[in-house]
């Protein structure tokens, strides 16, 4: 059951649906259309020969808390270094420090290959980039040359240290403190918890970036600066020292993701250097942020990608049942009702990854264009996307990863199982980076008032554009799509009025609905880039023009043609839990 | 996190929802409506202080094979002691075999208790119940006399084995032989799989109820038969002779329930009793499947009660961020969207709780109405809720599981959290007593198709009528309810003479739409019981007239209001790729 690069649906994501074409003529040296195909098939090498025969393995095996610190599982370190040899820890990185200076989404895309070969793995380059993208954007001059050469290369790996027991979501809530030496560096003390591949053994160094309170810093989230804190410090030649007073204390027994150690990681006066100015971490985390966020959306895309192709592998294997044309049992292929369920899986996992790409591409837009106005639109494209990828694609990840189980019947329920592993590894991706609530809470609260309201306003006024396009082709199949996407669009548009209007007036009542609206969003949205796709497809000859117009067409009939019912889910839906707080909860 | 009997909650379901008055006065000599609250009250007793306790334990420990057979987890065969000795078995045998002779439905809300505070434990009796009712109905007299009274005080278990390796789903494809001895009993041999409880401590004597094929039986599923085959010979005095040659040879290493040994049974020469006729085996154990379908929707009733249980009691004490009139921080519950998630989980657990306990009491009456018409009526009730109650139910039990997860954010995904336990235990419902797609094509199939298509006809016509006295309140809250469930039940009336269509013109289009097409009918029939609820409500005072409204009001307001978009997914959502099965699928 070997997992294998999807790379047409990437490409076809990338360049019909996301438009990465856009990305051409900007301040890319080194970018080319040419580059997407063979750079996906050769990471797609690395994930299916390499990382995917210790996904399994790994999660059996787990990563080790050992007196020397934590080990991975058998063969993640050799893996790791056939990863930096490769050079792709600094495939979008500035070519200033040793990176190839591409596009971010196509850096995106190869890690969605990484966490749907093996999801474990990919979360240890996914840490890395939040790091460099932190010190590119915010670090002093010397300590980028002090550690994005080795991050880049990816000799040394990177952390976030955000949580701590009492601040999860609540970042503003943490007590860790940072006492300056009085030499410019700070004594960093206290104990941060679910520290993604926070210590291992892959990796000669591991640079920590940590959350702390400088002494007689304000309260809550306006008092937190960021530093760096190297697990081994480095001397100004840049070679190794000292091992600094950091360590792992303790991993977590999970769900999943066993092959990933999730630790508990005591500061005890370490060492580390404030990035950016004091107070102002937080600002800075979100740099790391929106960049994780996006890629936690693409650990769906990946999963999902990674149950689907297991699924239906197992669906040509399985004979149960007879079927017309077939001697004998028949594959469970060819039962309509599998037949289904692989589809609501490609389709969602397709939308899902559109989103994502769609996301990054105008992340990379927001960087690069010269024109002003162009620039402030991608920024607001990336903004408002951000939190939708997030959410949507690992919800999609969630449910993808559950059907796979049912398409499996009683062995996916068993553990020697992939799509077993799948599901428990899946659950982790709506949890981390901020919940999925968070997510929905950050949409309806900022991402909505944004400009006056013009991200999602440009949004769907591009999704009517997509429908009226389709609806032109008169081509009867795209006309129904066309016709379920408007209907949609005008779905969207009516919660989103109301939305924007009641977090004025009511803002409990609008946050009651945010998890929906996000739902609705992200359906209507995915459903647009799949009509793009089926648009786009025309063009095609082969399997891929039936392929986008089927995914298009059963998204349509579904998703999209449930889409106007949601709004009252949204608009009325707290009305009942609201009012009846007392007597369904207890609250006053 | 104590599991709490929901005894409210269950007793105003049994009542006021399932109507369970309608089985007083019948052949129950000992049923009394005034015996609700104890019978839930006692066995909640039991369950949430001996069975819970040792629900987070066995998990950990899991059941274990060694060389005497299957041991329990520590403390299981203590309660089980405990579960005997209250004769919570007997609880709906009959009066003859040493039973109390209840109402069936009391006895699946005691299991819903049970699976609540320890699914893996409440496999156990579930699956005698299905060995008592298959011998009750198609026992000889002497098979009867000599199983049924220690089955029925507990003191034996039992088992069904159907599965091996090539026969799921399709049964009729099993290879298992029982070969005459010239004694009136049978030589069986084969091996079954995923025999659940298949071996174990608990009991002194297990008693499988097996399929297997007589010497020149025909193919398929016309050639199948039913033993009963001890694990321990009973003597005819009725004492215990040889141990039989029927074995665990192996363990499964499952997502959850791991506390329930999953067992590979290898018969070799084991000596059995043919049950009802020869080769009619598969009617006889739809017998057991019926009932155990309905025990396993309430599987997902109890884990998701357990789901919701315990994401309550953590939004009570976590605390993050800010609200109104709390100093500090406030518990995760006074924000919108932890309410919002909340309500989804308890209203759907709700709607699942009535769509299962009216399949009972459906089930009840179709044993005992003196009418022909009225027992033919409520048969035609219970043949077409079980296959909703056991898929709707379930894939309630999986989502409101996932939805406490998210609740508990990073905690939600450590093996420690309870939540993810559930996660993982709730996992199997939709899988096993015949896959959830088996039981839409079920639905589809054969339930509507009985009596001309009757039984859901009365089934729409009763939600109209529900729809039309909430409306006749002039209540806005229920005159709101009463318009989302009327559009809700035009729906399904829509979809339903489709389908009947399809699967008479275009069988492979019907069965395309059949999952989606059980969803939209639990969803109604869910809406039309939790409207009862509201409406019954009103006579109530104290927090439950609140609950009853509101969880009426956000269930019209989100599932109900989406029925109607539902519709084309199924009369449309097959088109796509069954026309694109090659492209999609590589199918011709």
């Amino acid at each position: 059951m070997a997992y294998e690069a999807p790379v047409e649906d990437m490409a076809f994501a990338l360049k019909s649906m996301a438009r990465l074409d856009r990305l051409s003529g900007r301040a890319f040296p080194e970018f080319d259309m040419e580059l997407i195909e063979p750079v996906l098939e050769e990471a797609g090498k690395l994930a299916s020969e390499v990382l995917a025969p210790l996904n399994q393995p790994g999660d059996e095996q787990g990563a080790q808390l050992t007196g020397d610190g934590v080990v991975a599982p058998h063969g993640f370190a050799e893996a790791y270094r056939q990863f930096v040899e490769g050079g792709w820890m600094g495939l979008a990185a500035p070519v200033e420090w040793g990176g190839q200076g591409l596009p971010k989404v196509l850096a995106n895309a190869v890690l969605e290959l990484i966490h749907g070969a093996n999801m474990s793995f990919g979360l240890c380059p996914m840490l890395s980039l939040g790091a460099i993208e932190a010190l590119v954007a915010h670090g002093a001059r010397e300590q980028q040359e002090k550690y994005l050469p080795k991050l880049i290369t990816g000799e040394w790996t990177g952390t976030m240290n955000l949580t701590e027991p009492q601040a999860g979501s609540d970042v503003g809530a943490l007590k860790s403190k940072a006492v300056p030496n009085g030499d410019g560096s700070y004594a960093i003390s206290g104990q941060k918890i679910y520290i993604t591949w926070g210590d291992h053994d892959m990796a000669e160094n591991i640079i920590h970036l940590v959350l702390a309170r400088l002494p007689q810093a304000p309260a809550g989230s306006r008092g937190i600066s960021l530093f760096v804190v190297p697990k081994v410090l480095v001397k100004d030649d840049g070679t190794l020292g000292e091992r600094n007073k950091v360590q792992c204390i303790g991993l977590e027994k999970k769900i999943g993701i066993h092959a990933s150690p999730t630790c508990v990681m005591e500061y005890d006066g370490a060492t580390g250097w404030l990035v950016g100015e004091e107070n102002k971490g937080l600002a800075c985390m979100f740099t790391m942020m929106n960049s994780a966020r996006l890629n936690v959306g693409l650990e769906g895309v990946g999963v999902g990608e990674a149950a689907y192709q297991t699924a239906y592998a197992y669906a040509q294997e399985r004979k149960q049942g007879k079927a017309d044309g077939v001697d004998g049992p028949a594959p469970i292929l060819h039962h309509a009702d599998i037949r289904r369920t692989l589809t609501t899986m490609r389709a969602n996992v397709m939308a899902a990854r559109s989103i994502c790409y769609a996301c990054g591409v105008a992340a990379d837009l927001a960087e690069t264009c010269e024109d002003e106005s162009e620039r402030e639109a991608a920024r607001l494209r990336e903004e408002l996307l951000t939190p939708i990828a997030k959410a949507w694609a690992t919800d999609v990840g969630v449910d993808v990863a559950s059907l796979g189980v049912q398409i499996h019947g009683g062995m996916g329920f068993m553990n020697e199982t992939l799509a077993a592993q799948l599901y428990r590894d899946a659950r982790i991706a709506p949890i981390y980076e901020g919940t999925n609530g968070i997510q929905a809470i950050d949409l309806v609260g900022r991402k909505l008032s944004m400009a006056g309201g013009r991200a999602m306003e440009d949004m769907i006024v591009e999704v009517q554009a997509t429908a009226r396009t389709a609806r032109e082709t008169n081509d009867p199949q795209l006309v129904q799509i066309a016709d379920r996407l408007a209907a949609a669009a005008d779905a969207l548009k009516e919660a989103t009025t109301w939305m924007a209007e009641a977090m004025k007036a009511d803002k409990e009542k609008g946050l009651s609905g945010a998890t929906a609206y996000l739902k609705l969003a992200g359906d209507v949205i995915g459903g647009h880039f799949l009509t793009m796709g089926a648009l786009a497809g025309r063009q095609e000859s082969g399997p891929l023009r039936g392929r986008m117009t089927a995914l298009a067409g059963f998204f349509a009939e579904t998703s999209l043609a449930e889409a106007p019912g949601r709004v009252s889910g949204i608009t009325r839906g707290g009305d009942s839990f609201l009012a009846e707080s007392d007597a369904l909860f207890g609250l006053a």
